[in-house]
């Protein structure tokens, strides 16, 4: 399989845990999302959104990084990454779709360039938008692995929301946000992040890091 | 079963859409997001998260529209909203992805209320800002439609991007964005509206609606 990301992207990163999760090889392809290279010919005849990650394998191109932890969880069963039952497999995906959904996708490249250039927000103003959804964000889930975490953020065994949760506390860092507000979260996070293929797919652990 | 939403929500709508194709019984209980009643203490107690919809059923409280639609299909599982094969289904996932991820979180009443009250941007502004995550999403759309779309978004029967795509034109519609511009995904668009399932699921035929 080869993964077409870049190292700091938070989808592509999510990706990476998943694939670790599973054990599988994959190859890295980089997409530099700050030369803009999404945007080129031979990225968008992979995905004509232009957006980072894409994972070429038998099953064609897959896209959209939620999309493919569900197609990985399918093709590859085990170490699963949802539960068995309804209840518990509904309430997985929420969490996700809680970062997938009502996080990261207001605070990726292509938003903060239009509020930087578009609506001439400042580094200021950036970071208080970027903080107000996470913090949105974070309060429900800090509520909700309260309630469902254990040893990470939803039971004893990595699941789709660590994939999800662990890249988006990575970036919730970098625009500055004390995440020391969410101990339960946090600590989900950091028990997470000391398991060897979550640790794998870190940012900087990647081929085409700064 | 209870939904909790609101008539001119998208992720309302998706999920009466998602209900009627199963050909469920459902009650709806209104949460006027005009008046804030998304952020009451009796709905935070259902959704900590204060967003609709939420839905009442035997497996709890079900949050979140995308992963409603995921646990229907698992729960109820004909007519399917998902194909069977691991491409044709990692396929439609992206599409609604797409619309779930990259177009209506972007647009919805909190995010326009934060452009209009801490960065004051005016009415053509946010149609401008409406407008630019719809088009890009939507150009993207238009090409998978192309290329998987037959009398519906994906194929000839209604499936999980068609419970996404209705609701989002219906907001493009009234973001006044043009969208004759997408004829391919419109006709597919027109063709599900058609249908009874889909017509009920409508913000104007809902007990709520203006």
């Amino acid at each position: 399989m080869v993964l077409h990301g870049y190292w700091r992207s938070g989808t592509s990163y999510r990706t990476r845990i998943a694939l670790n999760i599973k054990g599988l090889a994959y190859r890295q392809e980089p997409v530099d999302l700050r030369e803009g290279e999404q945007k080129s010919a031979s990225y968008l005849a992979l995905n004509p959104q232009g957006l980072v990650p894409a994972l070429e394998c038998d099953d064609g191109i897959l896209t959209q990084s939620s999309a493919i932890i569900e197609w990985l969880d399918e093709r590859y069963p085990e170490p699963a990454l949802f539960p068995t039952g309804g209840a518990e497999r509904a309430k997985v995906r929420a969490m996700a779709m809680t970062v997938a959904c009502d996080i990261h996708p207001l605070n990726n490249l292509r938003i903060l360039k239009y509020l930087r250039r578009e609506l001439e927000v400042d580094q200021q103003g950036v970071d208080a938008w970027a903080g107000t959804w996470i913090a949105a964000g974070f309060d429900a889930l800090e509520a909700t692995i309260g309630q469902h975490g254990g040893r990470f953020a939803y039971g004893d065994t990595l699941t789709a929301v660590d994939c999800h949760l662990v890249p988006q506390v990575y970036s919730a860092e970098r625009f500055n946000v004390d995440c020391t507000r969410w101990p339960r979260l946090m600590q989900a996070v950091e028990n997470a992040r000391g398991e060897p293929p979550v640790a794998a797919a870190h940012p900087d652990n990647q081929p085409d890091a700064d």
